[in-house]
Parts: C-alpha cells; structure tokens; sequence
C-alpha cells in the first residue's frame, strides 16, 4: 500500500472507528484499524465482534494494499500532527508514515487476522435525520436495562413502518418511546432489537447536520449508513415485550409545568433522600397550581420544594425514584412538559409539549408503598 | 443563630472553603462546614487538620449562634436553588434554611465538636498578586516529590526577602524555581515549606484578579488571606536542600524555540516511547537549526519529528522523560522558550524568553545511559 490523504481527513475518519475497536486483549488484533484501499479511497474499518464499522476517507492511492496498526497509537499520533499532507507506505508489516515535520514506523499486524465485517447489501428499510435520530437516542437509551439477563430488554426495540420508525427503550420500571418520521416510504414492517451499546455509538458517530441515515439489515445484523460512514451490529434475538399495553389510555390528573423548574426541583429534593433507594413524594395540588416535592431521610433531614404548574383533575400524592424522572426531563427540549398520573396512581408518565407532541411519551411506575 | 443572606454570596463562601473539609470518616465532624457569625458577617469554616479555611459572607444577623453541617448537602442544596435570599436558622442542632420554594432541615453536629482553626495574628511578612502566584504555582507545584519519604521535598519551598517571593520545588529529579514581586517591602527573610496539597488549594481559591494576597506565619503555621478569605495550613519541617548549587552558572548550548512547536513534537514522539521507562533522545543542531526528537520501542515502531530552532554552541544528543520538559512547557506563558545543556550534559534546563527572562527557571536531568 501505499498513498497519500490530509491529516484532517485521516484524523476524521479515525474519530468515527476508534470506538468500535475491542478492549479485550484476547484478540491483539482487534485494538487494531484495517486500513484498506478500495474504490480509490482509504478504508478505516474496526470491530469488537458485537459492534463494527467503517469510513471511507479520500486519499491519492500510489499502491493498493492493506495493514491493520494499533488504533490508539495511530490515533494519538494523527491527531498530534500539523494538518497537511501525509504519506502512508506500507513495508513488511510496518506503516511509514510521514509527514513535514515528523517521521514514523509503526508495527501492524497482518490484515489477513482481521475478522470479516458483516457486509449488509439489502435495501434501506428506512431513512431518517441525524437530528431526529440523535434525539430520539438521547431520549430512550437510559431506559435500556442495564443487566443481562433479560437480553431483549437490555437492546433498544426499533419499529418500522409505513412512513416512521419507532425507538423504544424499558427496563421494566420504566419505558421511553419516541416517533421520528422516515425521509423514505418504509419497506415493509421492521423490527428489530439493537445492542444499547450500538445505539450510543452510533448516537455519538452521527452529526446532527447529517440529512440521512440509512437502516438496513440482514442475517441478525443491523447496518447505519450515512456519508461515507457505516456501522453494523449484530442484532439481539428474542421478543421484545408487547409494551403497549402498559401505555394507560388515559390520565386522571395532568400537571403542565416548566421543564427547568422540576428538573431544580427533583435535584434540590434528590440530596435529601436516601443514597441506596431514592425516592421522593410528589404531591399535585389543583387549586394551589403546585407540584411539591418532600424528601427526608432519618440522618440527614428533610425538604419540600415546589414548582407552579396548571393542574387539571384530582390532587395527588405519590412516590418515585427521583432519578428515573429526572432521566428524562434532561433530554427534553421543550420548554414544558405534561406530567400525568392515572386514576390507580399505578402509573405516572411525562410528554413533552409543543405541536407535535405526540412522537415521544415516557412512562415511569411510581414506588408503592410497603 | 437567625440569619439571612443572598444564595450568589453563600454559594461562593461555600465553593471557597468546601474542598478543605477532610474526607476521612474517622471524626465525622470533618466532613462539616461550621457557620458561624463574625463582626456581623456569615462565617463559613472548614478543616482536615492539615489545612483549613475560612469565608466570610456578608449577612444580616438577627441572632448569633454556630453550627456544623455536612458540607457536601449544603453546597449541592444551595448550588441547586435560584438566585435570591435564604433565610437560615439554628433550632436544637438543626439547620432550617428556607428561599422562595424550598425549606430544608438539615442535621448537624454541635460546633463543640469542630477543631480548632489556628489564629495567626502577625503581621504579613510578603504580599503578592494573584496573577503572579497562580503563575508561580503552575509552574513549579507539579515538580514537588509525590511519595512522603523525604517530606521536605514533598513541599514547596518558600522564600522571602527584599521586595521578592522565591517558589521553588524539586522530586531532585527537577527543580523549578519562580521569583515574583512583592507588593510591600518584605519582613525580614523567611524561608518555609509548605504542603504542595496547600499551595494546590490556594491556586484554586485564589483569582486571577486578586490584587493583593498576603503572607504570614507562627507557630509552624502559614496564613494566606485575601478579601474576606484565609488559608491557613501547617508547615513542612525540616531543611529543604541547597538547590541553588545544582542550577548551573552558564550552559554550553542554548537552543531558542517556539513552545508550541516544541509541546507538539515531544507529545508527538512521546507515543512511540515506553510507557513505563518513558524516554525520547533529543538532538540539537546548530547547522540545520533544528531539534530533532527521537523515540523508539520495539514492539511499538519508531519515530523522529523536528522543530526549528536557532541554536547556539555546540550540537548535543541527548536523553530526557518527555513528561518532565511537557509539565514545564505546558505552564510557560511565553511564545519561546530557551532549552539549554551544559558542556558535560548533565543538565537541561528550560527558561522563557520575555522581557523579565530571569524570573522562572527549570532544571531537568537527562536520563543517564547505562
């Protein structure tokens, strides 16, 4: 191999792969980047066995040829150059690779120990914004459970139809769905569960400037594609739970209030209950147009904080996990959200407000009491 | 007590003392802040026996009195309110504080039980800026020895006569030494060490604009204090070395080069060193005008950058840890930087080229070929 690129583009394309090499040192070869030729561009590509992708980054190929070399290294050392030109050259098994001011060797390993990436030929079944992807991400993945023993729920469920993707995401106690609208009409229905790992890098890869991320899949694994960037996943076997069922119909008591104010309000309330099993009481006064928030914990002392909010139905009085609103309510940008409570009080939710304010609910089980 | 005061005020006494309270659980008194009222002000204090602080806070008191409060909930609890007056009150050992839209009760340990913060009355024996010191500190604390096995050199080094302060501190690896002004005519000369764990603390509370931060000691004590804020830590005992033998009186070559350049090219070869043995050779060369840095390790590869430099006397090859010129460079304000050898290349040393040259110098041994 042997070709030329800019440093800013090298540096770009090492950013979008670095994150799916492995961390496992089992397999030396997987903290390693294959950098390939094809098509008259350089081709980054990393891989974990779970999660891998890759970048086309474009380049003056001189010589076709491949090398995998240690990703941290070169990226620390890519990153530390001046931008400007940089010739890369491979010669047994070593990357030289130089630039004005600075010359390098580093040893790789033959590309021939590096693990096939899936290729995912099929047709997009759906395509949506960065923008919209990046949101609907920041709003669910916390949902995800966090422990292996019910795999499907530990994934992100994503839905496809019509004209729109569904991402949804519970651990049980609590569940996060979120539209977001296809820029194709959808092939067919798709669903289909994510590694939550994937998700969140894919949710770090993907500029909210980016107008289109393509969904494919194939064979148990799921492709992203946008620009000259790709990155494939396995995908998590299993029934995800038929969860709308656990989405009340209605709510007896609606809270409208402004997002910043609870969030302050959960925080200030947050410190004063217990480290190991947080929970506050929430109290929905009507005619006060109040929610206030009691925390006490025996050592430490006691709060009651309280925001103003328009209240419609009964007052209410019930317990959670400060946290778990709290989850939520940060990745919300609207400026007011709806916090609602069924008439059981077995089941509390939060909906953003503004004029399409269905595409996104959250539903979150308040703690009983003993 | 029964006071009152704005949450912007407490907050900044808050921040200002919270970092001195002890993290050991064994008197749990430590973990506390102690109000109390003062000359009609709000005083907060805090101490791990090494070091303590106190701040002042402009208050309307109703009714004096003191209490210790776990410092931790009491500075996210204010931190998390808006801006505005909180009323605070002490009733049986317990800390009411109410604002707008929260009231707290907190818990707190009678003030009986909080140690002591030494009194030192004398006059300051040197005044300083707080521009210059927090220069002073960023570049000589880093060069203090970790471990605790000489604890002379473990602290930083004080010296003060005429109208100037001397900072030095040394692992005898390196040594840095920084003189700065003082603001009055010094009393006397008094030599001290103080714990690098002090001198960090005062660079935090200390502001770029203080104009005055005044200097002053008894009994194995050293105070700083500055508007409404003291610092008060004991002192190391013992004899800090005779370093001053150790700066050599003239070096045979002297290489002038941008700091920038020479920060990116030391990182840069640094990846390629060892990590546990980091070392890099640096070759200068007075005909090309350039300092070369080499690094190489076996498994890893090999690099060699350059960097422009005018260089004086005769060409050196030379070894250094990367790390001990970088914790220099990354602290020198001047655009260059004078690296500079003796004839028996025992000894580097750094020094940044500006108008008053000679306030800061750096000694740094090579790295001893076997």
């Amino acid at each position: 191999m042997k070709i030329s690129c800019t440093q800013e583009n090298l540096i770009r394309g090492l950013s979008v792969v670095s994150r799916s090499v492995g961390k496992d040192s089992t397999l030396p070869v997987l903290a390693n980047i294959l950098l390939s030729t094809e098509n008259k561009r350089l081709k980054l590509s990393a891989t974990n066995l779970e999660i891998g992708s890759t970048c086309l980054v474009g380049a003056k190929i001189e010589k076709e040829g491949e090398i995998t070399i240690p990703a941290q290294l070169i990226s620390n050392y890519v990153n530390n150059l001046p931008s400007g030109n940089i010739n890369i050259e491979v010669i047994d098994n070593t990357l030289n690779i130089s630039s004005t001011n600075s010359k390098a060797k580093i040893k790789g390993i033959n590309s021939s120990e590096f693990p096939l990436i899936p290729k995912i030929e099929t047709q997009p079944f759906c395509q949506v914004s960065g923008s919209e992807l990046k949101q609907a991400l920041n709003q669910t993945i916390f949902a995800a459970a966090l422990e292996e023993s019910r795999p499907e729920i530990s994934g992100i469920y994503l839905k496809s139809s019509g004209t729109q993707l569904i991402i949804a995401a519970t651990d049980s106690y609590r569940l996060a769905e979120k539209t977001i609208k296809s820029n194709i009409k959808n092939k067919g229905e798709v669903e289909l569960i994510v590694p939550a790992t994937a998700m969140q890098e894919l949710n770090r890869i993907v500029g909210e400037e980016i107008e289109a991320v393509s969904l494919s899949s194939s064979d148990n694994q799921i492709k992203f594609s946008f620009d000259d960037v790709e990155l494939i996943s396995r995908l998590v076997e299993g029934q995800y739970p038929d969860y709308q069922n656990i989405i009340p119909k209605e709510f007896a008591t609606e809270a409208v209030v402004d997002v910043g104010g609870f969030i302050s309000t959960l925080r200030t309330s947050s410190f004063f209950s217990q480290k190991d099993s947080a929970e506050v009481v929430i109290k929905i006064n009507n005619k006060k147009s109040k929610i206030e928030i009691i925390a006490e914990t025996g050592e430490v002392g006691k709060n009651v904080s309280q925001t103003a909010s328009e209240v419609k139905g009964d007052d209410r009085e019930i317990s959670f996990n400060p946290q778990y609103l709290l989850d939520s309510l940060l990745n919300i940008e609207t400026e007011k959200v709806k916090f609602m409570i069924t008439a059981d009080e077995r089941v509390g939710a939060l909906q953003p407000i503004s004029s399409d304010k269905d595409n996104y609910i959250y539903i979150v089980m308040p703690i009983v009491k003993k």
